[in-house]
Formats: structure tokens, sequence, C-alpha cells
């Protein structure tokens, strides 16, 4: 197979798109598809200061790595969880992200969960969980809180993520399963900062398949920790990939049109605006001032305040 | 395992509601969740004068022994398609329909497309798509037009159709994956005669298992026609029924879930008004009269006037 942009040999071939690309040409495809989704969405323009959310995989170090090359003003933020899992997880997935930082002469702020708060995520969960299931519910609260958090305390404009397109049609995929109003009306590339408290959130990989963003990962050169966090095993989120992936591999571009026409539907008007009725509901959290749905305390002070 | 009901002996045990009925109660228990979903969903009265569809497969046959079971006025339709496909389908499809009328002594009128219009399905599909893929949905056009002719021209009150679970959320997954707005919004157990020339429409088996119904006709002795259509072989309906049966085998009740929660989220206003552009759109073909979103002439009406 030759590259579509040189003749030259290529080393990937990006089937959605009907392409084959020299290496040369696939790292300059990707920031390019990327560039594109930023502007569609509207998500941030050069003058704004974004935070990157990083957990030294290789979505997030790549999406790093692409604004930065996109010429964006972008720091890091790594939060650490304090997962071991036999893999030492946590402090791995912080040595590449602070390589990583170093590497590209940027700014990587590091909140460490255990020290700020005395507990690590798997500490809190058997507390709060007392050993029932994966402590998955618990991480996802402290991060969503923690990011929120650092991106207003530091006066970020938008804080992004590497959410992917499976990561995207695996939450929609469950959303729908279950047509769940709510998150269906708010699922999208961006979330606006409506709401007190909360930072204004884009995913500009939103519409990258995650295989593209291992590709980039390894032609750029980008180490990443390759382990999955060793309490994702089993995860829903995960078979609903697979599900996804066999639809995909059956119908080659299924994903993509599932979460594009998704987007397209909801931008057309399909959901009532009455349809997310929590967001509505939303009110300060009389400690930490993020909003939440929650009465008095949000979730997350909630748990740290030691209730189950 | 023992009845739930009565301790004998089961013959079935009903997974999702965790039941084991022996045979006398599980025929007794399918016409109750029937009856159930008749009245949830307000379809029609034992004053309303109904019309069954009847294909000579186990769902038509056993709603229509249910109806009449439970003390409806119903009649059957059954439509006479032509297709062959070297198991003689239609042959032994309307004779087993036929069967079963004159053994309940029910009235069964037969629609038959190559006497009333000339040609069979095959041929019309064959003329008019040249061959182009199967003949499903100039089949399903023919259908869809034929019942609402018949209904409209014998004053019936309601079409009923045999679509079970299975076949619902098949079709919900197939409008979701492309989020198909309008389909979305019209989709449900009834379809109001809201429009000109078109049947009101209910699908009294929409919340039963297909394993459900095709035990209930077993149990009670309904001769049905085995074989599915020769042409279904390879339909995208069928795909999206096996990926759907590995969720349900994966998360036992997830296709009842993925149903109800769609219905019940609609029913809370999940999608805007305008999220059915067509139905507002339509207007009377002025060759049949059947309401129709088409410039002109309807497609039923297009196709047989030869138009490709």
């Amino acid at each position: 197979m030759k590259c579509t942009k040189c003749g030259g040999k290529a080393v990937i071939s990006v089937l959605q798109h009907h392409l084959g690309l020299c290496k040369e040409h696939y790292l300059e495809w990707v920031p390019g598809q990327v560039a594109r989704a930023i502007q569609k969405y509207r998500m941030f323009a050069k003058t704004d200061r974004i935070l990157a959310a990083v957990s030294g995989g290789k979505d997030s170090l790549s999406l790093w790595d692409i604004l930065h090359r996109l010429g964006y003003q972008v720091d890091g933020l790594y939060i650490c969880l304090g997962i071991d899992g036999g893999v030492n997880y946590s402090n791995e997935s912080q040595r590449l992200s602070q390589q990583f930082a170093a590497q590209h002469g940027l700014t990587l702020h590091v909140v460490d969960i255990p020290q700020v708060y005395g507990e690590s995520i798997p500490q809190i969960a058997s507390r709060t969980f007392r050993g029932r299931g994966a402590p998955c519910s618990v991480c996802g609260l402290a991060k969503r809180h923690e990011m929120n958090r650092l991106a207003r305390d530091l006066g970020y404009d938008v804080l992004v993520t590497g959410h992917n397109l499976d990561d995207e049609a695996a939450v929609l995929f469950s959303n729908t399963l279950r047509w769940a109003g709510g998150f269906l009306a708010r699922q999208g590339p961006v979330l606006e900062a409506d709401q007190p408290g909360l930072a204004r959130k884009a995913k500009p990989l939103c519409r990258m398949y995650e295989r593209d963003m291992t590709a980039y990962a390894l032609l750029r050169g980008i180490e990443y920790i390759y382990d999955e966090c060793p309490y994702a095993l089993g995860a829903t989120s995960i078979y609903y990939k697979e599900l996804l992936n066999k639809l995909e591999s059956d119908q080659p571009g299924a994903k993509l049109n599932f979460y594009l026409s998704f987007l397209q539907a909801k931008e057309g008007g399909l959901f009532a605006p009455q349809a997310d009725p929590d967001r509505a509901q939303m009110h300060p959290c009389p400690s930490c001032g993020q909003s939440t749905t929650a009465e008095g305390l949000c979730s997350f002070c909630r748990m740290m305040g030691g209730e189950s």
C-alpha cells in the first residue's frame, strides 16, 4: 500500500477514511483531524489557557503532544490516585507524565490524592463501599472533582481530556441502552461551564478511533503506560467497547456513524429541553462550591466527610 | 424446577421474570402478559373491531389466538406475496393461516398481491430494483400499503401485528445506531391514525421475548411455518437481533430494559416535538389516498406505476 499523500510506502491504513499513510503524513494527519474537531465544535482558541488532564496513557499524552504542536497554550494535570495493583500503576503513570512534560519543556501540575486527602482511591473505596465491587465510581467522582477544582483555582479557560471515539461511543452506548435522558442530553464534545464551580470541558479526540491514537503514540515515540488500570478488568465500559468493536468489524465506520449521527441529531433538536432535568436543579455545594444535584453537600464532599 | 403458580412440574423457565411454569400456567401467563400490555398502552377495547395481520408464523398466529381467547373481536388478514424461494413459502404460510382460521371458526381476509397487481413481490423487486439486493424494501412497502388499505376499506378500528420484543428491540437498535430522529419519535406500541388513509396500529406482543412466543405456539399446538422468508437471510435486522442476543445472554433482561426504558424516556418527554418532521409534512397520495411524505404519488403508487 502506498501513502495517499506522497506515494511513498504507507505504514498505516486508516480504514474509515480509506487512506494509506506514511509515517510522516500520518503524524501530520492526526493533528489535522484534531484541529478540525476543535474548530467544528468550537472547543477553544489560541488565546485560551488550556489544562490537559493526563493519566500517562496513550490518549492523554498524545492529546497534550498534539495541542502543543498545534500551538495551543496547554499545561498538564496529573492526578495521583495511589493505585498500586501489583504493577505500581500510579507511580509508573506519574513518571511517564513527568517525563513527557520534561522532554517537551511543559508545565505539569500534580495533585497527589493520598497526600491531599490522607487516603488513596482504593482506601476511600474500601471505607465507603466496604469492598463492594471495584473503586471505579469513587475514582471517577474524585477525578472529576479535582479536575474542576484545579482548572478553576489555577484560572484555566478550559479543561481537556483524552477521551477518544471508542470511549465516547461506549459511554453513549451505555446511556442509550438505559435511555438515560439527562446523560444523553449532556454528552458531547464540549460541556459548557454554565454552572458554578465547574470548568468548561472539551474532548478534542472524540472523533479519533482508539487504534488510530495508539498508532499516533507509537509512531510519535511517546512513551506511555501500556497497562490498563488494574481495577478496570471486567468493567462494563470495556464490555461495551468489545460489543462495538464487533459491530465495527462487521460494519466498518459504524462506531463513528453512531457517535456523529448522535451529535447531529442532538444539534438538530432531537432532545426536548426538559430532557436534562438534573442540570436545571444544580446548586453549589456549601463546602467546595462545585455545582451538584445532591441535597446539601456534593457527593465528593460527603464521601470525604466519611459518609458511606 | 417447579411451577411458581401450582407447584407442579415446570416445563418452562421465564428467565426475565424469574418464573418457572407448568404448561397450563404458561398458556395462561402469556395471554395475561399480553392483556397487561394492551391495557397499559391503551391499544384497544372489547368493543373495537380488530384486524390481525397474519403471516403464518408463530408470532402472528399466536397473537390471533391470544386476542381471540381474551375475548376480542379479531379477524385475520393474510397478504400473499407470491414468494416461492424453493420452499413454496407463500403457499405454505397461507395454508397454515387458513387452517388456523378454520380450526377456530375465525374470519380470514386474503389479499393476493400477484392477483390484485399482476406481479409477485420478487417480480416487482426485479423490475424496480433490477436485481439490486433482496426485495425486502419492496415487500415492506407493499405490506404496509395493503394493511392500511384493507383496515380502512373493511372498516376496522385497529390493525395489530405480531412484532415481538426481539423485533422491536432490533428496530430500535437500528434506528438508534443512526439516530434516526423521526423513526425514534414514532416507534412505540401504538401508532395513532392521525393521518388520512392510515390505520391505527398496535403491537400487543411488543414486550414478549421471541423465545417465549415460540414456546407459546409450541405448547398451544399452533401449527406455524418454521422457515424464515428465504429473502431474510443476511438481513441487517437479523444481525442486530444476534448482537442483542449476545447482550441479553451476558446481561439477562437487557433487551427488555432497552425497549422499556426507551418507551419510558419517550413518555417522559425525552424527544422534542420537532423530532419527527416527516409526520408533520404528510399529505394524502392523490392516487390511493394514503398519507405520504413523498412529493405527489406515494412510494407504493409510484412503484406500481412502473417507476424505479
